[in-house]
């Protein structure tokens, strides 16, 4: 039997043949994610995958449900796998958002869903760095999560050769669409197919973009005029500067071919860009200020910003450039049993080390000394540990560091505190 | 905008008013798993949410899908979410069982599903350690993952006094069943009904369970002899004294109530159960020589054991016991910016710390020195750190170390580590 297309196995590594996705690799991105967050004072949620159709409807209109893994359950409700986080996190802070001071800075690290029907070989599930903050219409909040954008970046050992943060403004885009037409021509509709067209403007053609935007009432030449000129407005500005005090200006470029497909941006928007290679976006997010509100049906109205940064793109980037640190598994010990009735001795060793904290692997089952003395080859053991009778019939322990071949004695007792030290030199 | 029924939210600790689940509390359990797990030598691997229904209806029959969350995607595939892990497990590892060395040691922390349509209030996700073993048959293998699953409890605090591990056996009942009856009157079908009769056991009323076991051919009076003589078998025998070996027999007991309702097991069995309240089964598991094979379509024969511990009934257990610890966010530092001339000062030193690896806070905008030191207070800061002019004109860091009000003043250069220090002592 096969998984389904579009979604992953994770296997520990290193990979079997023709496996793509390692479990170690992930984790290792996650615990990278976490940490960074949580040393910038963000705090870890999460909510279920599964949510009422109506809770993405809401937020993205009804065209949405082509592209989500929606049916009716049992109970005759609705229900759909999450496509992103956002409405799940407005509805979790709109319920209890007087509970919190402000501003509210949380992370999370989703999977999500995406029936895509005509991409063959796209996947349908990715998991998501997610972080936002609420109840704060400063800039100094933009700022304060782009800089997590750019140190979560930096943590996996990406640096401003790799990427850049071009930073735009919908706020500004808004402007430029509202002030471009005659009055009383401006619809919301018109303006969220203007942000469309903007936001394929780099993988379009130019005379079918041309098309798109004469019919809306401006013209190529027009935008390109106002992308050339990145005039940064005075919320980007306040970014930049905020940015600058902290050393990362080097990561931040004003660019107005950014724009987000997402219709939910008020204000400031940005993504992390891959500089090389293939210029796709690593991460993107941007100010919603009104989502609260709509989510929960105009009882909570908070202002919000956010990112995401997906692990699919991001794997693939750290693998193209040789980041990705060495992740097999790892032995303190590996303890030997060669004398068969030293077995429940040796298995009271294999206890004890473990117990003290120590990574500790044996042969289930009786095997030759080579055998085993392989596996714990093969296991990267730091150390082999085997329980001898001692001239005097007590029992000791010889340990044998692999690395050098190197071979001491000490007593049972001694074990696991020499391979304790062993292991911080 | 509601969440569905019998799906959490997880909130960051201190949790908000009704909420009952929480994020922090789910970390510090998933991180005590996963390292009482990779101590043991056991490997993580994770698999899909969603598969195909006939993966489940495989392993546990047709009667399955009454209870899962089952529907067509947009492709007319029959895709269900995951109700356990095991089935997705078989099919890893039986697509790759050459690669690996026997035995194969995995873990995994997935999330499952099950639609539940007449118990109001019962959870329909939770989320299960699930530790496994391939390629081994000896009971040794029993006894290592018995093991590691009386570890993980112990590591989250949990004694001889909370818990025990009740093993029995399916092949015993299985002999016990097939003697029983005169030849030729044992069928599979009629065996795997015997298992649930035997399942239900210690739930159901004797009268209701004498009745079902008499249409099976049996007594009540019978079983409760077979029960009662609790004769450990070879098997068991072999995993009780490897056990003791280790030091761990006082967490075990042989305990012929226990038979496990799911088809596939073969051999051994076992319950983690809760000794005081409410005796709850807090895990279970047991041997499944036959999975892999079957899931294989018979491309794989690959004996298998393994376990699962659902976070739902551990966690109101801990609660009770009173065996969380507390989890509230802390910061290393809150970096104050009294004077607001030295703010970008104060940015540069907050993305200093930060970068030295301590998590720091700050207020994102102007606000009166009380109000900051008020939030340094909430956010369980160590150290407030507030940059000022020294006499000389250059910068001085005050460090104040909120437990003891005690003050110094270093140079921007020794902040970091002077906080690093402090966090260490």
């Amino acid at each position: 039997m096969e998984r389904l297309p579009g979604f992953r196995d994770f296997y520990p590594e290193p990979l079997p043949h023709q496996e793509a996705w390692s479990a170690d690799v992930r984790n290792y991105i996650f615990d990278t994610w976490r940490a960074v967050a949580r040393r910038y004072g963000f705090r870890e949620y999460d909510g279920p995958p599964l949510e009422t159709l109506e809770l993405f409807k809401a937020k993205s209109g009804d065209e949405i449900v082509g592209q989500l893994y929606n049916f009716m359950d049992k109970g005759d409700r609705a229900v759909a796998l999450r496509p992103e986080m956002t409405p799940t996190l407005a509805r979790m802070v709109a319920a209890h958002a007087r509970n919190y001071k402000k501003p509210v800075k949380w992370f999370a690290i989703p999977q999500l869903f995406r029936y895509e029907r005509q991409q063959k070989g796209r996947l349908r599930e990715h998991f998501q760095f997610n972080a936002d903050i609420f109840g704060e219409t400063d800039p100094a909040a933009d700022a304060e999560l782009i800089a997590l954008l750019i140190d979560s970046l930096r943590a996996l050992k990406l640096t401003a050769e790799d990427f850049v943060i071009r930073l735009s403004s919908r706020s500004a885009w808004q402007n430029f669409f509202q002030t471009g037409l005659p009055s009383g021509e401006s619809t919301p509709e018109k303006e969220n197919e203007f942000c469309q067209v903007i936001d394929k403007i780099e993988r379009e053609e130019p005379e079918q973009t041309d098309k798109k935007l004469k019919a809306l009432g401006f013209s190529f030449d027009q935008v390109k005029a106002f992308i050339a000129a990145a005039e940064p407005t005075a919320e980007l500005d306040a970014i930049l500067k905020n940015l600058a005090a902290r050393g990362l200006d080097g990561f931040v470029k004003v660019d107005y071919n950014v724009i987000r497909g997402l219709a939910y941006y008020t204000g400031p928007v940005f993504e992390a860009f891959d500089k090389k290679g293939e210029n796709r976006a690593i991460a993107g997010g941007g100010r919603y200020d009104n989502l609260v509100d709509l989510v929960s049906g105009g009882k909570v109205d908070l202002p919000g910003l956010g990112f995401g940064m997906g692990d699919v793109v991001l794997t693939e980037l750290l693998k193209e450039r040789g980041l990705l640190p060495k992740l097999d598994a790892t032995l303190d010990a590996f303890v030997m049993i060669e004398d068969e009735a030293l077995r429940c001795e040796s298995l009271r060793l294999v206890q004890q080390l473990r117990e003290a904290g120590l990574t500790v692997d044996y042969a289930l089952t009786p095997a030759k000394s080579d055998r085993q003395f392989k596996r714990a080859l093969e296991s990267n053991a730091a150390h082999t540990a085997r329980l001898e009778r001692s001239i005097a019939g007590d029992r000791v322990v010889k340990l044998k560091k692999l690395q050098t071949r190197e071979e001491r004695t000490v007593t049972v007792a001694e074990a696991a505190s020499c391979l304790s030290r062993s292991k911080q030199e």
